[in-house]
């Protein structure tokens, strides 16, 4: 086990109902509340009726940022940043899936920064304050509610990257499984991949010998093969939708990477993908992963894919190592097409005549990857496999 | 899964050599402290003089209180609160096991407290506000370190009493698991049992649907079922103690219990066995447990039972129900007895006269246990199956 600092200040409200919740924290803050949302879905579903007449009701002045699309773009960021110091907003309320509460955070950074937000998203500029930040998530997926970071997408130069920093936190998250009922069948899908994912690169990580973390994240991960096919069949079993929602912040609240590299490999391979193509991110990862493990897997790493096969898929620890190994890159792989993701890129819409770029934007910060390190060249060639 | 709210504030640094940290976080509160220790064994180790150099180097004043006992005394509070209230102390260090811990917390609260602290213990008097407190562990075990909570004994009374308050968590805490490599054998036996005991005390708790919770709880019970016996063995082993040390603190920080009912049952009664006749805390509860668990069995509860013997012992799950519930116990009895621990209350010098006041004395507020609750009478068979 790697030493580490473990420390995750949010304030997590969970369960049906504990929107009641909601104007105490607010109050913490102040009564100038930007209400950050999507494309209005919250509107659909009475969510945002909720939270407008609670703030109504107690004098807490609102102004709304809507529109923040999934795979959230810097001008919303700019939008929101522009609203919060005109006003003098003193906390935000981010109310949606990942792309919302993302962008709401680099709202909070830029509120604190005299230039343009982009600068601290390429690092041009450093974070030194947030507007306090308060989360109510629409989806099980990227676990943004209870984690520092946030990834915007700039179109203009095909950049899709994620900057974090410990005061982007939130203060308070809201997680009421029965307000993701109405997520449909395919963004239940990609949020579950989203989850699987974000505890994969943390699995297949070094060292194997930190048993906590990598007990913690089977048991995540056996989780969410065990409830998403029912959240698929019965979108509104509470069971099954607070297990997956309780998965995805566990995945991401800092437990499960604690003492652990955290060299993280398909979400900047994927990264690129979406940032030239706008694909949903959990199926870029859904098609990407099972790619990046058949390329990872040899002598070296073949002891994580066995641990994964036996504490994950329950295959017979008394096989052949490189069978156990197939047998769950194969059953991963599987479980993705059962939620009725794709299996390739060409079948999303990607062409290989950006895979050049995509491969060197993947790799812009050095190798990436924990166990096998890959190189541009790995990228692309885990590109072509996938295509 | 219930309703729940999760808040942990305690950062922790973990790993060799983050003492490192101390200076810093001292220094956020004041430059008066408290240290607080036990019986000198940290004299011995040489933790005291690192601690102490640490603090002469930078000017930091520090008062002491040591030799704070197993099952800590409320003498050992009052004396506590005696010195930080005739120094003006601005933070409390904790250097030892859970009881240093759990004693240097009441201290905390009753700093704020005009009367005799054993009121707050006894809810005579509410907690209002705490000194803050830093921790050191020396021993992987209570969980006090990243917990609200303490138990205080008041041998006069023949009490041995919790209290919780959310302003007594540690604001830091340094788990170096080196700090636990001169731990004696029986200590780290007991430890273990402590730790186990936490995780069953929720893990056998309503609802069973609470998946997360209950996979991530065989996590720990895992994998302290690999390392007790490694660290018994060799106690110089890192990967062991940290894992051990880590899963201490998973245990109690608040995680496996949200969603979960939190009666526990064995602590209770376990905390009259050590009121009464102030044996080990772990010990106790290594002895209790599996005949507990034979009292609960029965046709309501048996699906706890069959998930636990199937995923912590990895009994086949074809098996008759009853078969497999058997067995666990046996297996969790056996367990115990492999690190040297006994299986009777007689073995450690318990009377049978005691046990009616001791069974009163575990439902005081009520009946305990969650997925059978129990009554007086049923403590009392217990401790009679248990003699």
């Amino acid at each position: 086990m790697l030493n580490f600092t473990y420390y995750n200040p949010t304030t997590v409200y969970f369960g049906e109902g504990q929107i009641r919740a909601l104007l105490k924290e607010i109050k913490k803050y102040g009564n100038k509340v930007l209400l950050v949302y999507g494309g209005g879905s919250i509107k659909k579903n009475g969510i945002y009726d909720e939270v407008a007449k609670i703030f109504k009701v107690n004098n807490i002045k609102f102004w709304e940022l809507s529109g923040v699309q999934p795979n959230p773009r810097i001008q919303s960021v700019r939008d929101g940043v522009k609203i919060c110091k005109e006003n003098n907003i003193e906390v935000i309320l981010a109310v949606g899936a990942g792309s919302v509460l993302d962008c709401s955070k680099v709202i909070a950074a830029g509120y604190y920064y005299e230039g343009d937000a982009w600068d601290l998203v390429i690092r041009k500029a450093r974070v030194t304050n947030t507007l306090p930040l308060g989360t109510i998530i629409t989806l099980a997926a990227t676990g943004s509610e209870v984690d520092a970071g946030a990834v915007i997408t700039n179109p203009d130069t095909n950049d899709k990257l994620a900057l974090a920093h410990p005061a982007m936190t939130p203060k308070f998250s809201i997680l009421d499984p029965t307000f993701t009922f109405t997520v449909p069948r395919n963004q239940t899908a990609a949020g579950t991949a989203d989850i699987m994912s974000h505890i994969m690169e943390t699995y297949f990580s070094s060292p194997r010998q930190a048993s906590i973390q990598n007990r913690i994240s089977e048991a995540l991960l056996k989780t969410c093969i065990k409830y998403a096919p029912i959240a698929l069949e019965e979108p509104e079993n509470y069971e099954a939708r607070a297990n997956l929602m309780w998965a995805s912040s566990n995945a991401m609240n800092g437990n499960i990477g604690a003492g652990k590299e955290r060299k993280w490999v398909v979400h900047p391979m994927e990264h690129e993908l979406s940032a030239y193509y706008d694909i949903t991110h959990g199926v870029g990862l859904a098609i990407l992963t099972p790619y990046w493990m058949e390329y990872s897997l040899n002598d070296e790493t073949i002891d994580y894919f066995v641990e994964y096969g036996v504490n994950v898929w329950d295959l017979e620890s008394s096989e052949n190592k490189y069978e156990i190994a197939k047998k769950s890159i194969e059953l991963t792989k599987d479980f993705f097409v059962s939620m009725g993701i794709p299996t390739k890129l060409s079948e999303v819409g990607i062409e290989k005549e950006k895979f050049q770029a995509m491969a060197k934007g993947a790799v812009r910060y050095g190798n990436i990857g924990s166990i096998k390190p890959l190189t541009e060249q790995d990228v692309l060639n885990i590109f072509n496999m996938a295509f």
